[in-house]
């Protein structure tokens, strides 16, 4: 057999052979307007072609700073196609994030979307190293600005050469993406993509048991475009000579709605929180979506109730999977076998509540307190991944411990059951360690939640002398219950769910948990207070 | 990213982990079993620990003789799980060529069905290089044999371990299988199937856009398992953890359409002969084949006739696919594209009798007499393939004129239409090169056969010191039509549908047109009779 390449730039040489009148409708600060896949392709080309003329080499990291529209779409071919890597920034991080994320990817040029440019212009000096900025603008002439030099997008492919080829003899294991972790602690940690990496995982996502993309699709990835390559479906949507319908810059529930209804849109991507407002939407407006075969939803657990709502209220199948920026990000999929087809709507949902199964081409270990862990729905252990598109190193960074022994630590806590169906329970560094086993803070938590009384819980670990480590609850009751229930209600309420070890030794209410600025719980801080609490050092209850 | 080497052990552990309950039926001499995959993995696993046990080193050949069963699934993981190669041999072939191969190969041990071994016993003293034979029976002991040693499958099951583990870390690139072509001319030729290239061809098989073979489907490979691996079908089967339906020995029609009914098989796949004896047991019996979403067909051009036969008087939609023993095999699908979901019945019957596009992950040129055709729908060209499915040698072969600059040439001469639909239009041997022009032998023959008086035709080029060569028809009328049809009436009847200069230049009556052992013409002996008729050594014409 040959080897040839696996290579981006063959996904886009396919669609342009195969799919040239297939379109992409690209929503920017001006409007709506559509292209086909032969426009997209002759951009690219110019794209690359232009890209090398200004000076980017080999090698050369080429940052972009926009929402999803076509000339992203252009540049995540083009950057590749002109052999350098396509460095997606996350526009939502901080100021200081970004400086520190240009800075530490050494990007030589940024291509950028007008409504950001004031945001750059301010960092100027600290991104020294940038050598060229690109303004992709819908506008003829550049605006006023303090960056230099500055190109306009359209021009530099006026200058382009549409006959640019490909070089279809890369090796596929150089990197033609690279997208960093928006970290909770410390610096964000940059992943690269391989060439390799892309080309497999967007042939999962053409899988009819993964994403199952189609040329038949219409697809609307609202995962941003700057954020793991919106979970790469441009890539695999180009390759498949899938519609696109690519909703720009700060749109809303709303417009998404619009854009379902009039583009017909089969398929769409992004995580719960996004699917919470268009959910709200669907319900107060009137929408026909029935052109809609699938929602997929990953990044956090899509709740139940949510799923439900949008099936049994909209008719809209809501598909779940598991990921992260290490990952590509499609490992999992949660997908009912054709022996589970005869279960009735609640015993499907509780399995499609869970994260799924392993998608083809990824291998995984569940590490427990003691080797692998058994597949009974109960044991817990970390999950280990390895697969063609799972990161092996953080770019720059010679801490290797999230890489141990050839595997991706996750991080995450999951039980696997006996049909691999994997539900994550906890991340490792919030799990509580109680006598040599373990206790999901995640499970207690939902029990807590589920409380008429409680409005929010969370559950952290305080060390212990005998034990290690045991569970105590934090509770913020809702205003109707304050001061009437008390922690042996909590507790008698708790025990029959779990097993006694289970039961946390102390409830304290509170009135708020702290939280991170995307609204998930802040344990690192709790656990903190909750030490000082039980030194003294600070009160937490009322 | 890691770079994990593609291998096909992976696809047998994704099953076991992921699907053990699923299920393979298996039809043998002796009746139909059916096993889980649990149970295939557990038997594999002890297959490929017993071929270490007697002596298989790596890459090392094993050959199989055998029909679509589960012991013959087990040996395609189970070899290459033992790191040698998996050679499925043609059982069909002549004892002849059975012979050449096995030793051209050099394989060390042979599996062996039942009814193929009074064949090895007799070609025993031409096979001197095979060290050990295996029987694939369904008796408890094995018959008296001159092959020696003789193993018996199941005891040698029985000795190997269950616990054998597959190596992870193979080089993907090694040889994992290989099978010969069925050669018209000279002896067969060796191809080669990489790891690599079986792990993405089965990706290719599960692309919703693809095979589409998902967990859902009841797969029923008719295509057998010695040729071209089945189409690659019981790899990807196994990955997807697909319900599999294995038909056994010497099937007949009837058979097929009863496993059909009784396992309610979604998708089958094989040779267009294979239909036609379907379609007339379907049209005489009485089945239920409601479960049936796709037949796959290949091997050659599927008449579409008979496509829509299936399809409007059995409700069973038919896929037309193409590849060869170097191409894995699959390279070119015939499918609609959804803006082409609007035309009427017949106009996509005419595009899907085409062979259609290319899959994913292969690239293509169409070589015509003055480099690359333009896709005009018109314009010929021979077809050359790029790609990780695509042989690159032939085994042991020094003659690389198949491969010349880094292409399959497949020795197809095809056209391509603005959409990227090709054609088959010719062998390249049997293309007609006149004035620097090519005409399509079968062009002519499928105009000529479609006329009412004509019972077959072939058309075959002449010498000409003018043209270089030019076409003459050699036709076989019908009885009613004989003396009457003249060779004028036939020119006039060709007139309108062609260029002036593909007329051919004669017509010759003959009483019939010599055919190959499997009824194709043979047109390198036509092609001499025409030439001794013209230099007067032979009379062809009644």
């Amino acid at each position: 057999m040959m080897n040839v390449p696996l290579r981006v730039t063959a996904m886009i040489e396919h669609a342009e052979a195969f799919f040239p009148k297939k379109t992409v409708v690209s929503r920017t600060a001006s409007g709506i307007r559509t292209f086909t896949y032969r426009e997209i392709a002759n951009r690219t080309r110019r794209l690359s072609s232009a890209l090398k003329k200004i000076g980017v080499q080999k090698g050369d990291k080429v940052g972009t700073l926009a929402w999803n529209h076509h000339r992203h779409l252009e540049a995540y071919f083009a950057i590749p196609g002109a052999e350098a890597i396509l460095h997606t920034i996350n526009i939502r991080l901080s100021p200081a994030h970004i400086a520190y994320i240009i800075n530490h990817a050494e990007d030589k040029v940024l291509l950028i979307d007008q409504d950001i440019l004031p945001l750059i212009e301010k960092l100027k000096d600290e991104i020294a190293g940038v050598k060229a900025f690109i303004l992709m603008t819908d506008e003829q002439e550049l605006p006023a600005s303090s960056l230099e030099p500055l190109y306009h997008y359209e021009k530099l492919l006026e200058e382009g050469e549409p006959s640019f080829t490909f070089n279809p003899d890369i090796d596929e294991n150089e990197p033609a993406g690279m997208c960093y972790t928006s970290a909770t602690t410390g610096n964000p940690k940059g992943v690269i993509y391989t060439h390799r990496g892309i080309v497999l995982h967007s042939m999962a996502l053409g899988l009819a048991d993964g994403g199952s993309v189609s040329e038949s699709d219409i697809c609307m990835p609202v995962v941003p475009m700057f954020h793991v390559n919106a979970w790469g479906l441009p890539f695999a949507a180009v390759w498949f000579g899938t519609t696109q319908v690519l909703p720009g810059p700060q749109f809303t529930p709303k417009l998404l709605a619009q854009l379902i209804e009039r583009e017909k849109v089969t398929i769409t991507a992004g995580v719960p929180t996004i699917w919470l407002g268009l959910l709200k939407e669907l319900d107060e407006g009137n929408y026909d979506t029935g052109s809609l075969r699938s929602i997929l939803c990953g990044g956090s657990a899509a709740p139940k109730g949510m799923i439900k709502a949008f099936e049994t209220r909209h008719n809209i199948p809501f598909a779940h999977a598991y990921g992260m920026t290490e990952t590509s990000p499609l490992v999992i999929f949660s997908r009912i076998k054709s022996y589970q087809q005869d279960l009735d709507y609640e015993e499907k949902l509780n399995i499609r509540a869970k994260q799924g199964y392993l998608v083809p081409g990824v291998e995984m270990r569940v590490k427990g307190a003691s080797g692998d862990v058994k597949w009974d729905g109960n044991e817990m252990g970390e999950l280990l991944l390895r697969g063609n598109w799972i990161a092996d190193e953080y770019y720059g960074d010679e801490n290797r411990s999230a890489f141990e022994e050839g595997w991706l630590h996750t991080g995450d806590v999951v039980t696997v059951d006996e049909e691999g169906t994997i539900k994550i329970v906890d991340r490792t560094k919030d799990l509580i360690k109680s006598g040599g086993e373990w206790i999901s803070s995640v499970d207690l938590e939902n029990a807590l939640i589920a409380h008429d009384d409680i409005y929010e819980a969370a559950v952290v670990a305080v060390p212990n002398p005998q034990w290690q480590e045991r569970p105590v609850a934090c509770v913020v009751l809702k205003d109707k219950a304050k001061g009437k229930v008390t922690k042996e209600d909590i507790k008698e309420y708790l025990q029959p769910q779990f097993a006694k070890w289970w039961i946390p030794d102390d409830v304290l209410f509170m009135d708020e948990i702290p939280k991170t600025s995307v609204g998930k719980f802040l344990k690192r801080a709790l656990r903190d207070q909750v030490k000082d609490h039980y030194a003294g050092a600070q009160t937490l209850e009322k």
